[in-house]
């Protein structure tokens, strides 16, 4: 299905010559509002009604069918009832129109029924080679093109290069009113409701292509066809457009509620913030700070550098970033001396250089401190964007002019001095209204952030994704090596320790010697060659949990013990009836160093996802861990290595032995091509634990386990 | 000084009958915007303008002294620059002027000269029995009695119930503007600048006794005279009035822009945290939390259940209050079986009954589910408030009526029906309008917060405080428990382990068994009488790190061996030259069990404040502690215990046994009485390691420190 559903198809969609109102009445309040939205765009010259009965609709004539309309026609826009809905799109497609927005509910949100209505709705489509958007959703506007197919009322006037897209009806509405008061001017603004063919990452593709849009806001509870989403954010990233994201359904609270309301699954949370990391797709978690992201990254484009310099004339202001740059990860770097320099000639006497910078009162009668502090910190080689903090008035004062219009002025001159991007930063979220944007425009300041808090979130987050994209579309960031794997036929049924084992070995990960062995004297044997204490160990396909029913021993050292270990483990088996033993695995002992789980599991939605995490505590009542989707690199096995918060341990505290991260990171590289490798026949694979003491590095345990049943 | 500041003191600043604006001159910007607000507010019939030169002023007759006025004037407005100000003053107390406001900086915040300046004024003032406001500010507006002496434009003409207090002049109109547009309408605005003498904490004192204020908003880099800040946050408390604070300097990027640029000590901020938490302050991170928070206690008032209840037309924004309600910490508790039941019958059947409650779009065509729906939820038992959110909005569209009038209608009237406080919340964080306001008043809707992150935000913090501040007033919350300490003459220089342990003994604090032997023979016999291996530890006054120079022998077990390492112990003083030594001390080994860190240290503004940590990995990696001042209860030690992230291992993981947190935070909480009732004497007392293995706690070391030198 989604073949069809092209960016060229989706652009007759979304900057439709003609629209008709199928279903138009008075009556109904979605087609007063819809038509009304059409009157205020001038687009009723390329708009056509049509009544079953063909009575005079908002004031015009009607017609009964799409094929009396007779003209090219690109979106019908259905208001009819469910029940007529097949009939309409027949008719529609009678008449060449090859898209559909389908506006009523009681489809896939709506229990079975709905679901079978919807899947019926699909397959109609389908055979009429028809697109459609929705179903129970509120249309699209595009503002490029003044075409605004929906209901929602106070679309804006003035186009933008921020697309949003929401799967939420309701709150869109508010959504495109704080975009526009927030100065992220809107390019698209397109409800998805049930995504019964048109999902967000289709969406996405047309929108990597669109030459107006620049930056993409998406509100979404659930990411539907996980392949398409995808790949279009990959092209995202490649075309230098960031995407913003407020996922709702993090909570196990909003799990409920948007079960509850869209019926649809809501995946693991974590698993969407390691996939969202790797797609380079900035994550949000308000409205707000969405739209300000998005209209931000839109206008800034990506930054050169990562760090964030700040000129303010509060020093209060100073502060609140400065503490909010620290709790939420923004890098506000040290000025490199050449800047302090030409800083320290700009500043008063009383003045201090440092950033964030307050320029003091003395910008108060000397603006031109503004304009030469600009441009001295934007010429800064480790600032990737200069943040200017001010005022900015929502209304007018009374008769006279902006009464910081003086300092306004001195901020847009520096913005036009600056060697790089410079924003304006408003230190309350208020809104930018038309006559903020009078003031803006006399001073020359094209855009301006509302709020410190807001400021921080969004310019860490386009720095993060600058950062994070810069080499998108130059080929995959990681590429899986050749790893040696079994044949497809045996990758099925239980595995034993001994068969993971030779797994991990014959993938290149190193594994700590073993001996199967099959009697008390072999094992003695085996023990003796170890030289020291040594590990016995069950050996069966059937018994997961070895340790349980007492099919483990540590620590066992001379003869006597070796053998009556043997017996003992053996012996274990019996507890777990009819379980096959292939032997007992003698192992060395190891003691110190510092143990990892590293793990591979399949994610329903996204496939196999990669967590690392250090063993014990850590893991079990902290829950610290980091994933990651596959292929990772050696490098980025060591980011998430070093993300854990307990990496410290690993650096060596309290005298331990720093372990050798890179050749850590290596085989847990090496551990994910090979769950790669292993394709859709692994469901699990786990190394627990692997052991790190300085660069020795050694799986101690495995198990793996398919997908498939033994034959 | 402080005792003269009293709340009736700051009446006749605050609630002025007169100003005398001293040092009006046309030419100053800052006179001429203080003189526009009095005009603006009708106070020119109560001004009086000083001019040097007695010209005219303002367009209006002005006189060159206080004197000449010969009316009573209760506050002298200063305009004058800093070397005429002493000579203002004198001027201004002839006159029969109490209390002046000084904005002209030049003092406290400038350096050695500034500092020198600043005591001088601070002096010259208490000759003159006056009372300063400043230096180094924008004055104050007492928005209730339409008196504003200040400079700052905009403010507003309606009066609230919040008071705004700020130590940043410079983003003072901004907080103003953003209180007026979030619907937090203020009683006061008082910019406290350098606080030479009057201090946030009088503020407060006289806040607390304001009837038009309900709630305080500060924002402050430093506290000054803390015990004043802390005796008035009390006051509050049990007045009912919540504080609520934006405190900078909580990273130390800004602890260097505060110093920087106010030249005050900004104190470690986990102190602040639980000095805050003590008192019941709010702590919030942005302008505008705080007044949004402040806004909101303000209508609200103490709630009387910690649960919040959700109603909305939008499923997509009950998902995003539900993620941010775990984010955030705040309890959307499930509904009462009987609310389910009147709900059930309120809602279409395809509509889901839960907390947040999506009432679906059947609120749309029948907007009394908002109002029934309301009612049933403000009924449940566990729902303190109720946030029903809906869009309201921030400009009249077109020339009709606002289109969701009659759902706003709809929870104007559940909120009539209500058993409890329910706010209107607006989707995202749009201004609170004029137009706003009429919309609200028509439908009976008297207070809403604009934003959902807001929202969770403001009524979590609202619910902590009516939690937090229940009980305020009605005495001490912890009482320290009378402990047996040494006598003063005694606490000075350092201590041995010896002494410490017998300190912690007699205050009834359990300590490991241990004997000071003087010789290897004692050694052995004390050894034998434990049966079992043992720890020796060398005992000086003057060794406090033990184990670094040898001084330590652990798991000792055989008469040979205890001989062997009494010397070897022994010996190891000889490593620090002029150690004193009493001898040696012989413990029993322990195993098992979780050892954690008691501490408690004097922070310079604060007293003497409490740390608990879990020992090793979690206070050195995770930097995993706890702090509270003193006293602490029982309860309130188990609180903060449970509060460590770690704390999961004290209830027995990994087949621990779970300790007696009774037990343990009946110690801790005498660790804390111990350290009290020692005054200001004790620099430090740290016991670490505490040992808790079931219902068994002892101490196995403790160091302590005096902040006495020796006779």
């Amino acid at each position: 299905m989604s073949s069809v559903i092209t960016p060229e198809r989706l652009r007759s969609l979304f900057r439709p010559r003609s629209v008709a109102l199928v279903g138009a009445s008075n009556k109904s309040p979605f087609s007063n509002t819809a038509y009304r939205n059409l009157v205020e765009f001038d687009f009723t010259d390329r708009t056509f009604l049509v009544n079953r009965r063909g009575v005079e609709t908002h004031g015009r004539p009607t017609v009964t069918s799409c094929a009396e309309i007779g003209q090219p026609v690109d979106v019908a826009f259905m208001m009819v009832p469910q029940a007529g809905t097949l009939d309409a799109l027949t008719d529609a497609a009678a008449a060449g129109i090859r898209n559909a927005v389908i506006l009523s509910s009681g489809y896939g949100e709506a229990g079975e029924a709905g679901r079978a209505a919807q899947a019926e709705l699909v397959a109609h489509a389908e055979s009429l080679d028809m697109v459609l958007l929705g179903p129970n959703h509120l249309g699209f506007a595009n503002l490029v093109d003044h075409a605004p197919v929906t209901p929602i009322l106070g679309l804006p006037h003035e186009a933008g290069s921020v697309a949003l897209l929401s799967q939420s009806g309701a709150s869109s509405k508010a959504m495109v009113e704080f975009a526009t008061l927030s100065g992220a001017d809107l390019s698209y603004m397109v409800t998805l409701g049930n995504e019964a063919m048109i999902t967000a990452g289709h969406v996405l593709d047309f929108l990597v292509e669109d030459e107006h849009t620049k930056a993409i806001a998406i509100f979404m509870e659930t990411i539907r066809e996980p392949e398409v989403f995808r790949t279009a954010a990959r092209r995202a990233a490649a075309a230098g457009k960031p995407i913003v994201v407020l996922k709702a359904g993090s909570s196990e609270l909003s799990a409920r509620t948007a079960a509850a309301h869209t019926g649809a699954l809501v995946g693991d949370d974590r698993t969407i913030d390691a996939i969202f990391r790797d797609l380079g797709i900035i994550r949000v978690d308000s409205i707000e700070d969405m739209l300000i992201t998005a209209g931000t990254a839109a206008r800034l484009g990506r930054l050169e550098h990562s760090g964030i310099g700040v000129v303010s004339i509060s020093g209060g202001a100073c502060d609140i970033l400065a503490d909010r740059a620290e709790d939420l990860g923004a890098r506000f770097p040290e000025f490199a001396p050449g800047t302090q320099e030409k800083l320290a000639e700009i500043m008063p006497e009383y003045g201090t250089v440092q950033n964030p910078l307050d320029v003091t009162g003395a910008a108060i009668i000397d603006p031109t401190i503004f304009t030469r502090s600009i441009e001295a910190v934007s010429a800064d080689p480790e600032i990737g964007v200069v943040a200017v903090v001010n005022t900015l008035p929502w209304e007018r004062e009374g008769d006279g002019k902006f009464s910081g219009q003086a300092f306004a002025n001195a901020i847009g001159a520096g913005i036009q001095r600056a060697s790089g991007p410079v924003v304006y930063v408003n230190q309350v979220l208020e809104p930018i209204t038309d006559y903020t944007k009078e003031v803006m425009a006399e001073a020359d300041v094209p855009h301006a952030i509302p709020g410190l808090r807001q400021a921080v979130v969004a310019l860490r987050n386009l720095a993060w994704w600058s950062e994070a994209t810069r080499d998108a579309g130059r080929g995959p960031s990681a590429e899986p090596r050749a790893v040696r794997v079994p044949e497809s036929s045996e990758r099925r049924g239980n595995w034993s320790e001994a068969s993971a084992r030779q797994l991990l070995i014959d993938a290149g990960i190193p594994v700590v010697p073993g001996t199967l062995v099959g009697s008390a004297e072999q094992a003695v044997a085996a023990a003796a060659e170890l030289a020291g204490p040594v590990a016995l160990k069950i050996v069966s396909p059937d018994i997961l949990h070895k340790s349980d029913i007492g099919g483990v021993r540590l620590g066992v050292a001379g003869d006597e013990a070796v053998a009556a270990a043997y017996t003992e483990v053996v012996g274990s088996a019996s507890r777990v009836p009819g379980a096959g033993v292939e032997g007992v695995l003698v192992s060395p002992m190891r003691s110190g160093g510092t143990e990892l789980l590293i793990g591979v599991a399949r994610d329903p939605q996204w496939g196999p996802i990669l967590a690392v995490a250090l063993g014990g505590i850590f893991v079990e009542v902290l829950g610290d861990s980091a994933l990651s989707p596959l292929p990772v690199s050696p490098a980025q096995a060591r980011e998430l290595i070093e993300s854990l918060r307990a990496a410290a341990l690993l650096r060596g505290v309290r005298g331990t032995r720093p372990a050798d991260l890179d050749a850590l990171a290596e085989v847990v590289a090496r551990i994910g091509d090979l769950a790669l490798a292993l394709g859709g026949d692994l469901e699990s694979l786990e190394v627990n634990p692997l052991r790190v003491d300085g660069s020795t590095v050694e799986a101690l345990d495995a198990v793996v386990t398919w997908t498939g049943k033994e034959d």
